[in-house]
């Protein structure tokens, strides 16, 4: 327990719920984009209407139609094969990294990671007391040189990657370096865990295959309601052969029995009204002129000394300022101007990127995005000078 | 993991899904009790009038009017002072065990439990590889004695129980040992861990005062709606003075960020709109005759060398068959004869139980009550025969 960061993102998100405040340091969805009135009706209905049932305790695996929609989603839309046995549902995909840490995790087991990574996932992981072992990010995904020479010094027990649009760097791995990563992880006999959590909301061009469909049965993958309904709902899931999907689920009975039964008859019976394929487009579509804004945002303002990655997809924008620099001072600088961003040290797991930064583009208006931007580029521009 | 006992009872109640069998193995609370109608109002109100936030990502620590409804409830109803601050919502109170098995629990460390004690207790803290310290109830609660041997020996981090009607035996703490006990935890510095899922659903007797009051800052106390409104929504919480209370925030975020938003929101709802003090009687009173039809068939009916318990409340009545007899054996025998009981055994940390069974009285009809118990009996003369 003691080993666990308390989160620094949850203090800093208390400094800016001030509404006079443009935040571009949380990760939330939109809420406009919320069906709150189609999902009134579903839970309305799941409850009258079979609230015996829904009421009710049920299985640790989850709600067996919900399981089948997921399943048959990934041969829709990704065109892998995944029996609905294969699925269970969770607190969000964030339960879905403590039950990995409860199966895999022993004290000092090798845990690779992205660098930066994912700080959910360090704080879920540190419970289990892991060695972290960081492979550095760069445009095409995680560096395979890196990857190897761990592998070769003492192999991972598993590797934690979010290849779509990567939280924090907004990264997506080429499909040149799945497969590249791919084989490096056989060959390791390292489980790959992959979150993707914002797979389904891709900007530009056609999904790219899963690293989880290259492995074939060394690999677990994760996804969640969360950025495509509504994350209050808490509903995600992790995917997983059969051999490890039964220690998951023993994990998950210790952890809570089961998952919110009401929730996860909502989302069954909202998506059976709702097809998710009319939701998408409106999500992506929103998400992506606010990734535009922001983007040319970047261009117009921020001096050239700031590097930014531009992504295809999900809801960030990382920023890397000149190596001397801190964005805990440009913090404290941006919030005196009203704008709030979030310091990227904490997706380090060594160490290093104090000079680095997350801002989030889903949860503020265009209008908004301009503004903020702009205030944020005039604070670096006297912070750099 | 490996540790970690796969669900006994999980896998019993598979086998007595089929409604002919009248089955008293599960702990399931009655599901005609549930307000299907006044829930989904409430659902459909807070998601159609409140969604953007309803909908959204909230705090770790859980929906604050939730918060304040559960500590004026322990204040008006056991007169004890627990701040809002002071609970953290969970997904029912069998996420607290493992949250309080991440707080306090590293490999071997001592873990007083009752024996028998609660199976999903026993599951959540095995995976945290404690040594388990069996402290025997007998009709006032625990033995003083041998919590007080082992105390001596080795003061245990944890002490874990259920003084109210517990779950599997029934045994309510009576005041007297309430006392005794604290006083021996304090002494030891053992922190308390009290569960208090049934001290609702008392039939006879005003409620004693929790061991939790009598500890004063070394004790923790879990509660659970799933009893007294409805399991599906996977709500509970956990009492904790501040500095335990930081712990379990941390812990719970690295587990699954917060419950779910929704079902808090349905239940402060609902709680604000239909006032429990109205609830409570109803299913209280539906329990206690069911109680009483099953401790009425024990004596009616069963054979002379069965002790049964009869519990002021809760769900369950606890039988110890002569001790070289094995609830096994009569489980199957029984099941062919179209009733299902639950075998003691994995309430023992220690071995032992063989010849003991749970009955559940919550989930069937006087009617199926009296016809399965008439069954049993004529399995259990024929087995002692």
């Amino acid at each position: 327990m003691k080993t666990t960061p308390k989160s620094f993102i949850r203090e800093i998100l208390k400094v800016t719920e001030n509404p006079a405040i443009i935040s571009f340091a949380g990760g939330l969805p939109n809420p406009s984009l919320f069906a709150t009135r189609e999902l009134a009706r579903a839970a309305h209905d799941v409850i009258a209407g079979e609230g015996k049932e829904t009421l009710q305790y049920t299985t640790t695996e989850g709600f067996p139609p919900l399981r089948r929609f997921i399943a048959d989603r990934y041969r829709k839309r990704l065109g892998i094969n995944v029996s609905p046995d294969e699925i269970l549902i969770t607190n969000g995909s964030q339960q879905c990294l403590d039950l990995i840490g409860k199966v895999f995790i022993d004290s000092g087991s090798r845990v690779a990671i992205e660098r930066p990574g994912y700080l959910g996932a360090i704080q879920a992981f540190s419970l289990y007391e892991p060695a972290f072992v960081p492979v550095p990010l760069n445009e095409e995904g995680p560096d395979p040189l890196a990857l190897e020479a761990a592998a070769r010094k003492d192999p991972p027990r598993l590797f934690y990657g979010v290849p779509n649009s990567q939280n924090p760097s907004g990264i997506t791995w080429s499909a040149d370096r799945r497969s590249d990563i791919a084989a490096i992880l056989r060959e390791a006999g390292t489980v790959f865990v992959e979150d993707d959590a914002y797979g389904e909301l891709r900007f530009d061009g056609a999904p790219l295959p899963p690293v989880f469909s290259l492995l074939q049965g060394q690999g677990v993958m994760t996804g969640s309601f969360s950025k495509i309904i509504a994350p209050g709902l808490r509903v995600g899931w992790i995917a997983a052969p059969a051999e490890i999907m039964e220690q998951l689920v023993t994990a998950k009975q210790a952890s809570d029995l089961h998952s919110n039964h009401v929730a996860q008859r909502i989302i069954a019976r909202y998506l059976a009204e709702n097809p998710l394929d009319d939701q998408i487009p409106r999500i992506v579509g929103m998400y992506r002129k606010q990734r535009d804004t922001m983007a040319a945002c970047v261009e117009q303002f921020f001096p050239e000394e700031v590097s930014c990655t531009r992504p295809d997809g999900g809801m960030f924008l990382w920023a890397e300022l000149p190596e001397e620099c801190s964005s805990m001072e440009l913090f404290a600088r941006a919030l005196k101007e009203g704008v709030a961003i979030l310091p990227g040290k904490p997706f380090y797991t060594d160490g290093g990127g104090a000079n680095t930064l997350r801002l989030n583009f889903s949860n503020q208006s265009e209008d908004r995005i301009r503004e903020g931007m702009h205030r944020l580029s005039m604070v670096l521009k006297e912070y750099l000078r």
